[in-house]
């Protein structure tokens, strides 16, 4: 079973936020600040599909997308202008 | 008797909360969260229907789109815009 | 008398909601609902022109359109946008 | 002395509601709906000038337009969009 | 010195609300109907050039502009959006 | 040092209040009225470097504007779109 | 690890509000003025590559911008609309 975003969203898996991403640490306590997480599924629109890649980390703000629960794991359906940077 | 979609709208009968489909668990008490269903018609604009094809399972917001009652069955009209993703 | 709609507007004839419209039932008590109409005259537009003919029966939602009384008849003039469906 | 609306806006005579155009009859107390005028100038957008011609009777929403006086009657400029139709 | 509007915005000196301009009487009292004034200076903008002439008399909102004081005189730079009509 | 608008801005020093501008005067007490100022630097957008230029007079909204202090002077970053007329 | 910022955005470190860039003072107690920063990265969008390079200062308004904490240090991620100017 597969989720493809429409249009311009992404699906992302957020990174839990006390792991440690490298040296970018998102606090905890800090409720409206951007998230990270890792992209498994890229919309339709082609241009968001040169922008971004599965397995892309990226940042967004906290309360950009939709979640849903996907094989027991929360995911968050992204709109491109929700999404900040990436991360490498 | 039919139902058309005007525009970029497709018809979609909603897939009943309680059921499990496959492996997304839409949980009953997640009020705002995205919900499921299969597209039964596809509005006029060209676009959407390259998008979307009937049968297509898909996923939406939970206000999302205008209810009616055919044939016995809640469906819902909604635009492309609050549609999120396709499940396969 | 005649009333032409201007622009993208179409003038509809609301069908009473305790018709029942072949399997479509339009619940009275769902204020907020679509409701039904037939359509009487089709805009200036021509893209209108094309999607919508005089006689389709169309859905729409309950608060779409300006009322005005024709020959004794409740009539809506209600924009393209706000025109959800057509009914065959 | 003429008033000449600019762009796309009309300059319309109401018609008193107290009179009955046709078989239209515009209920008065219905405080929202929409009323007739008879144009009187078209403005300077030229589309708006092959849609709309002086002498038309059109109808509009309640409180679309500004008003001013002008010989001692009561006169409106409304733009082209708060135009909902013809009548004839 | 003169004061040359940017873009879509004219100078305009408001004809004082008590003199009768023609057969047109603004009624003192219509706090929210719209004035008239004359053209003093017209903006950069090659349209609004076109379309209004140092000299015109024109109609707008009674809250449309930003007021400055011009050699004692209370003056209104206006754009083009907040004209309603000319007067001839 | 110097500080470079950047898009449509322009960088402005206010003329004080206090001072008289020929024959303009803006008066002290009223708080929404525009002001003036003259322009230090203009933006990289080619169309306001056409329309303004460094040493111009502007009036502006009395809040248009960003406030920075530069080398102990108050100036503002304005956007063209609240610059409202240049005075010469 | 690098953040690449999506689009228009840039990554900037804000300078300490503490410290004197050259003669442009941020005043601290001034809680909505603009304040600045040093770019580390810029957007995928080629307009803004063109108009801001690393290593630029920039000033932008004081709640403009995303916050990350990347490597021990606190970075914003701002869109090109809320980037005032640049400081030479």
């Amino acid at each position: 079973m597969k989720v493809l975003p429409l249009d311009d969203r992404v699906l992302v898996e957020p990174i839990e936020e006390e792991e440690k991403v490298g040296s970018i640490i998102i606090p905890e306590t800090a409720k409206e600040k951007p998230i990270m997480g890792t992209v498994v599924a890229v919309g339709t629109d082609e241009e968001v599909q040169e922008l971004i890649k599965v397995g892309d980390k990226v940042i967004f703000g906290k309360y950009a997308g939709e979640e849903i629960k996907l094989e027991g794991k929360k995911q968050l359906l992204i709109s491109r202008s929700d999404l900040l940077a990436k991360v490498k």
